[in-house]
Order: structure tokens, then C-alpha cells, then sequence
């Protein structure tokens, strides 16, 4: 089923978009991704396992289920 | 244009398959994503900016003209 809009979406939406198509080719693409491993790569970001400035400044606080939202929401959206 | 098979495609098709699918949840799908992000994930992983064991492991030796074709190659894969 759809998920509603998550939370923290707006956090992501500047460089990954609402669809999860980011424009700037540097940043991934989320549409269509596993939430599994999008679930990961933001407790990594959050935690400090995977580093990168920006990313660890918009993980930093937020809840397991926030990200766990999040990750569901982008897994639903249509790749392209 | 369809990029041909690149030399070094066999290294990645285990886990997130020749059609950039991966089936197993936890690894990222491949298939759409833009290819910059692409190459500077798998620089990064070659040059131990980001930490993975099984992806250093597949990236080290790669030259930057084997990342350009993966990258090129998975980019123009069709997202599902």
C-alpha cells in the first residue's frame, strides 16, 4: 500500500526529490530502490558507519521509525 | 546508445545481477541510476573513501575506465 508522506520527508526532498528521481547526477536516484537497503545506508549515515558531510547532518537524530518511513516511501515510488 | 558488455561486468552480476535487479534486498539495485553517482561509488570504494569489505574487495584493481563502463552500463539498464 502507499505509505503517507513520511515525517522527515522534507529533509530529502531538496537533493532526492518527492518522487526520488534527484535531477543533480551526484546524488542517487532512491525511486524503486530496496528499502532494506535504504533502511541500512541511513542508520550507516546516522551512526557514522558510511560518511558523508551532508548525509550525516540530515540523518543525524532521526528515529529508527523515521527511517524506516522514509525508506518504505522511496521503495514505493516508480523508478525511471 | 547501448553500451556493449564491459570487460569487468562478471565482478558485479552475483549481487546486483547483469540487469542491475540484485534480488537479495540488501544490496543496492543498479538498474537507472544516474551513472556519475555510479562511478564515484565505485571510486570511492576503490580508493577507500567508502568501506565495504566485499566491494573493496571486487574494486580494487579496477582501472577508471572499467568504473566509466560499469557505470555507463547499469546506468542505461531499465529500472523495475
Amino acid at each position: 500500500q502507499m505509505a503517507q508522506q513520511p515525517a522527515k520527508l522534507n529533509t530529502c526532498i531538496g537533493c532526492h526529490g518527492a518522487d526520488g528521481i534527484s535531477v543533480v547526477p551526484n546524488f542517487p536516484k532512491l525511486a524503486g530502490q530496496h528499502a532494506a537497503y535504504l533502511e541500512k545506508a541511513l542508520k550507516d549515515y546516522r551512526d557514522g558507519f558510511r560518511r558523508d558531510e551532508s548525509m550525516a547532518a540530515f540523518a543525524r537524530g532521526l528515529t529508527d521509525e523515521e527511517i524506516r518511513e522514509l525508506a518504505e516511501y522511496y521503495s514505493q515510488q516508480t523508478p525511471r
